[in-house]
C-alpha cells in the first residue's frame, strides 16, 4: 500500500536540492537546483502553446534525443519567453553553468523559467547564483522544500508532497513539488510540476505513463483557462531504488502508477486551490456520457466558465449556467436526461431531474454554497463515460491581481 | 450610398412594432412584438449550444419548412430554456396567441425568449399581454423603440439603428435592434438581434448573406465566452420598398449587402459596449495571417482571455498575454515574424518587433490605455487572412454582476 510520509523532492534516493534568493525578484526565492547522483530517465508534458519558452524547446529537444538527464535548473521572476535568439543563448548558459558546477554535460541539464514573459534573464547574478546554490546543495545545506519554495510566483504557499510505495521487497519514494498561480492561463505565465523518483522503470512506459496521468490531472484544472508559454511536468526517475526494473504493466508497475497519480494529482489540486484570487475549490465529476472524451470536454468547459466561476464566487445554485456550459462544450449528450447535483460539507442538492429543474430551498442551498469546498455532479444515463477536474471560482481579486500585475 | 437615419424596425415599409410591461419583470418593458404586413421571406443564424430553449426550436422549424412569416414575438425576463414539454406547449401558445391576434397561422410567427434559464412562463400574463400588445401596435400606439426596449434584460440602454439605401430609383430602408449584454456566454443567457428590410429579396441568397454577415459581426463578438441557449439572429425581409427583386450578386445585392453588414456590426458592437461591467470597449484586429480562419481564430482567442482583458482593465500594456493568447488559439503562425501595437485616442504604440519586445515609455503606454476604446493590432507577415472583433474587459463589476445575479 502507497503511504504519504513527509519528505520533497530529495527524499527519493541519489536526489538532492535546493533553492535560495539570488536576486532576480526583490526579496523571495528564485532559484532552484535538483540533481540526481545517477543518470535519470524521465518522462514529461510540455505546453502546447505555439509561442515556447527557450527552456520548453531546450527540454523537447533533450526529450527528443532520449535523455537521460542529471539536473534541472529553475528561476522564477523572469520567464524567458519572447525573448528570441538572446533568450536560447541564455537558456544554454544556464544549462552550461549547472553542468559545470555539478560535473555532467549541458545535455544533461533540463531547464525551466517561470515569471513575466519579455524580459530577457539577469545572467551574471543568474551564473553566480547557480554556482553559489551547487556548493550549497553539495554540502546538503539546503533540501527540496527550499526548492519548492524557489520556483514560486504568484504562489502563497509552496505546493509539496511525498509518497512511498512497496513494490515486492522494496521501498520506492516518489515526491513531488509545483507552483501555479494560475495554470492552465496563469498570471505570471507558468504551471511547472517537478516529480522524482528512486523507482528503476524502462523510459518508453515512464513517458507513456506520466502523458496518461497528466491527461487526467495537470490538463484537468483550470484558473483561468491560459495555456502558458512555460508549462511544463517532469518526471525523473533514478532508479536507486533498487527495485526489479519496470518494462511492463505488472503489479510493481500499476503500484508505482498509483503513487505517481497521486502525487500528480495532489500537486494539481494544489495549484487550482491557490489559483488567483481563488476563495472556492470546486470539483466536476461527469459521468455516464457516451464517452471519456465527451465527459472531460463538459468538466472543462464548466470549469472555465466564467459565469459558472462567478455563480461559485456568490453562493449562487445556477445550475442553469452549468448545464449551458456543457451544451457548448462540443460533447454530445442529451439535455432531457441529465441530472445535476450540488455537494458540500455533507450536504447534497439535487437542482435537475432528467434535465427539468428540482424545486429547492434556496436557504439550504445558499447554505451548501457557502462551504469553500463544493462539487458539482453531472450524472448522465447513456454510457459509461466519465472524467472530473478541479478548478476555482471567479472573485473580485482574480480581477485585482491581473489588472495590477506589472504595474 | 447608404445613409443613417432616424427610425426602428417598424420604420422599414409595412412593419409594426411595440412594447410593453406585461409583469413578467418587476417594472420593465418584457414584452415586444412585431409585425409585417405582407409576408416576409427571412434569415436567421441561432446558438449552436445542445442545450437549446423552446424558441429555438420553434424558428428552426420554421426555418427549416421554409418560412415566409408574419411577425415575431419576444419576452424578456424568463429564458423558456430547460423547462421540458411544458416549454414547448408555453412556446407554441405564444405562438398562437400571436397569431390569432394578427390574424396569421401560429406557423407565421417567430419567437423568441429571454432571461432566467429553468422556470416556467407566466402564460396568462403572457396572453393577456400578446393581446393588448396587438391591439396597441395595430392602432401606432408605440414605436420600434418600445419594442428594442421590451427584449432588454441587463442591458443599461437600447441597441437600435437605421439605414436607407438606394436600389436604382427604390429606396430601401434597413433597421434593427438587438440585446445583450453578456454575448458569446451572456449572464441573462441570450444575444437576441433583429434585422427588418422592405427589400425585395430571394430567400436563399438572403439566408446565405445572413450566415455570411453573422460570421463576421455576430461571432465576432464576446463578452464572457459563454454561447447562450437563446442565442439567435433574424433577418426579415417583406418586399414593400418594391425594388427589382434580388436574386442575385449584382450592384444592387452589393448596396444591400453594405446596409445589413453595417447595421449588423453596429449592433454587434453596441452589445459588447454594454456588456456586463465593461469598462473599456476593444477593437483586435489581425492581418497577415496564412488564412482568415487563423486571423478569426486569433482574434476571438484574444478576446476571449481573462488575463487579456483584466489587462486592458488594469490599463497595462501587458503585450505577453496578448501573444500567450494567440499561441493557444490553434491559428498557426509564427511568432518570430508577430507585430503588435495598441491604438487608442489617436495614439500609438508598438510592443512587438518581428516577435521581440520593443522598450517603451511607461507613461506613454499608460496614458494611452487609460483611453475607453482600445485597438488591439496584430500585423503577421505570411498571408492575406485578416480578421477584426470586438470585446470588453474584465471589471470588478463583471464579478459583482454575475456573483449576484439571481440572489
Amino acid at each position: 500500500m502507497m503511504r504519504i510520509i513527509e519528505g520533497a523532492v530529495n527524499t527519493p534516493k541519489g536526489y538532492k536540492a535546493g533553492g535560495k534568493h539570488i536576486g532576480i525578484k526583490r526579496k523571495r526565492k528564485d532559484l532552484s537546483l535538483l540533481c540526481s547522483e545517477r543518470p535519470a530517465v524521465f518522462g514529461a508534458m510540455f505546453t502546447t502553446n505555439i509561442v515556447k519558452a527557450a527552456c520548453v524547446n531546450w527540454n523537447k529537444a533533450i526529450y527528443d534525443q532520449g535523455g537521460p538527464v542529471r539536473a534541472l535548473v529553475v528561476n522564477s521572476g523572469r520567464a524567458n519567453a519572447c525573448t528570441g535568439v538572446q533568450g536560447m543563448q541564455d537558456n544554454q548558459a544556464m544549462a552550461e553553468t549547472t553542468a559545470a558546477a555539478l560535473g555532467c554535460t549541458p545535455e544533461e541539464v533540463l531547464v525551466a523559467s517561470t515569471g513575466l514573459i519579455g524580459s530577457l534573464l539577469p545572467m551574471d547574478c543568474i551564473t553566480a547564483g547557480i554556482q553559489g546554490l551547487a556548493a550549497d546543495i553539495d554540502r546538503e545545506m539546503l533540501s527540496g522544500l527550499d526548492a519548492a519554495e524557489g520556483i514560486m510566483t504568484t504562489d502563497t504557499a509552496i505546493k509539496n508532497v511525498a509518497v512511498e510505495v512497496p513494490l515486492g521487497d522494496t521501498v520506492v519514494t516518489v515526491a513531488g513539488m509545483a507552483k501555479g498561480s494560475g495554470m492552465i492561463h496563469p498570471n505570471m505565465a507558468t504551471m511547472l510540476s517537478f516529480v522524482t523518483t528512486d523507482a528503476d522503470i524502462d523510459q518508453s512506459l515512464l513517458r507513456r505513463t506520466v502523458k496518461a496521468i497528466g491527461r487526467d490531472t495537470y490538463n484537468m484544472i483550470s484558473v483561468d483557462g491560459d495555456t502558458s508559454t512555460n508549462d511544463m511536468a517532469i518526471v525523473m526517475a533514478n532508479g536507486m531504488a533498487g527495485n526489479s526494473r519496470i518494462t511492463e504493466e505488472n503489479s510493481d508497475y500499476w503500484a508505482l502508477y498509483e503513487a505517481l497519480q497521486y502525487v500528480s494529482e495532489f500537486l494539481a489540486k494544489e495549484v487550482v486551490k491557490d489559483g488567483e484570487g481563488a476563495s472556492k475549490f470546486l470539483e466536476v465529476c461527469v459521468q455516464g456520457s457516451v464517452s471519456h472524451d465527451d465527459a472531460r470536454k463538459m468538466v472543462k468547459s464548466i470549469l472555465t466558465s466564467n459565469l459558472v466561476k462567478t455563480a461559485m464566487f456568490g453562493e449562487d445554485a445556477n445550475w442553469g449556467r452549468v448545464l449551458c456550459a456543457m451544451g457548448y462544450s462540443g460533447a454530445d449528450f442529451n439535455p432531457d436526461r441529465t441530472c445535476l447535483e450540488f455537494k458540500a460539507g455533507g450536504k447534497s442538492l439535487r437542482v435537475i431531474e432528467d434535465g427539468l429543474p428540482v424545486p429547492f430551498d434556496e436557504e439550504y442551498a445558499y447554505a451548501l454554497l457557502q462551504n469553500s469546498e463544493i462539487v458539482i455532479d453531472v450524472i448522465l444515463q447513456e454510457g459509461t463515460g466519465k472524467a472530473v477536474g478541479w478548478g476555482c471560482d471567479l472573485s473580485y481579486d482574480y480581477v485585482k491581481i491581473n489588472g495590477e500585475y506589472r504595474s
